[in-house]
């Protein structure tokens, strides 16, 4: 068996999410079924991170175990000539040793989070960002986003759902910064609980339009409560940027 | 009656191009529908460019006359509810003298091309911009660019079914600039003629491939023929960025 390291492309809109499901199309299962088609073996695709519904990525990285001999561009090619009538693309492929994993081996994650911060409707960016109408200070915002930097209980900013052993976490970085229209959210840290970043950004999105201040956000997560949570910000925006090894 | 100026960006990729067709939507169409269900009055709609098939626009300038009363942002609002469905909005609105003319007033027009230089297919910019595969030397394609730069006969670089009067234009600029794997190439004139800008990037794209030096470029140009195109750039990469006045 050769282990394969792919880098992943893709528009989270028509998926279900990164992780195979019973109910509707995954990432996953489309790069799995991709595989096999080439390759004829059942194959188990392993993730950095575990995408939304709706959530897209620049660079997802994942790992296959493969059998059959192929070498790593002939796969990247085949992969895409099977995958293209979806939104997925493989932009790399290569061979990583057998003990590399794209999950556990993982030491960093970086998300951005896009706003279109105008009145008008999206037209291009229509499930590529989150179109907020009400006039957004993105200098606060970044002032209390400094807040939820560091090592602290996120239970708060955690879903339901949430598979993850601790809250507590480390986030290295969460910068909001104004391009025109455009107000952009970068998180990076070891790792992330589930629906962290949507969690973070639609609280900051509070602080931006003047109903939170600093302090409540910091109420907000000293609450260590779901319920404290200001608002959860749609999966649009949201990217998976790239994996650290 | 009232002139207005309306600012619209939209996706081209639903449309048949900006100008009412009898066969298919249109973005004209599309606004002037709009503009009737709000005042009851038959709308004619001026725009700066009338963009073709799948050519999206950034900020194009239009203009239309209502007679009924209306404030502008009630106006750009409305619009902005009944285009809902569909990738067009209206950016702003406002008054301008009976003599504002979309299109005559205009001055100065800017595009943009863009280009994806990669191997693996598009996702997230699926109809958003051209992908080409093979590595271009964006430098080269910039030097050669400068040979269109100016005042020429572009019979080389319209349409056969270009209405212009004349195929000599200037070109104001013409700038090839790469960011990572997208290139972009920057467009300004007084005015185009109809498939300027794509026929312009489809050569520029083979000289960055090296199968056109400079001088084949030059050449196509000087021969003032249709046929000694090299190639035509799809619809998709290219946007109407803004009108000047």
């Amino acid at each position: 068996m050769t282990r394969f390291r792919l880098t992943v492309e893709f528009d989270g809109g028509p998926f279900m999410g990164w992780q195979r499901q019973k109910h509707g199309p995954s990432v996953q299962q489309a790069i799995e079924d991709a595989v096999e088609a080439i390759t004829g073996e059942a194959a188990v695709l392993h993730a950095a991170g575990r995408t939304d519904a709706g959530v897209h990525a620049l660079a997802m990285s994942a790992h296959v175990e493969i059998a059959k001999p192929i070498a790593p561009f002939r796969l990247a090619e085949g992969l895409n000539a099977k995958l293209r009538r979806l939104p997925v693309a493989i932009l790399s492929a290569e061979i990583v040793p057998d003990d590399w994993h794209a999950r556990f081996s993982c030491i960093g994650r970086r998300y951005v989070y896009r706003i279109v911060n105008r009145r008008a409707p999206l037209t291009l960016d229509t499930g590529r960002a989150w179109q907020v109408a009400v006039p957004l200070d993105a200098e606060a915002m970044d002032d209390a986003a400094q807040r939820l930097v560091g090592l602290h209980d996120f239970t708060t900013f955690r879903s339901v759902q949430c598979q993850a052993e601790s809250p507590v976490k480390t986030l290295d970085r969460l910068d909001v910064v104004r391009r025109g229209e455009i107000i952009e959210i970068h998180a990076a840290a070891r790792s992330f609980l589930h629906h962290q970043v949507r969690s973070m950004v639609g609280c900051l999105q509070l602080v931006g339009r003047g109903k939170w201040t600093p302090d409540d956000l910091q109420d907000a997560l000293e609450a260590r409560d779901r319920a404290s949570l200001g608002f959860n910000a749609p999966p649009d925006g949201l990217y998976f940027v790239e994996a650290l090894y």
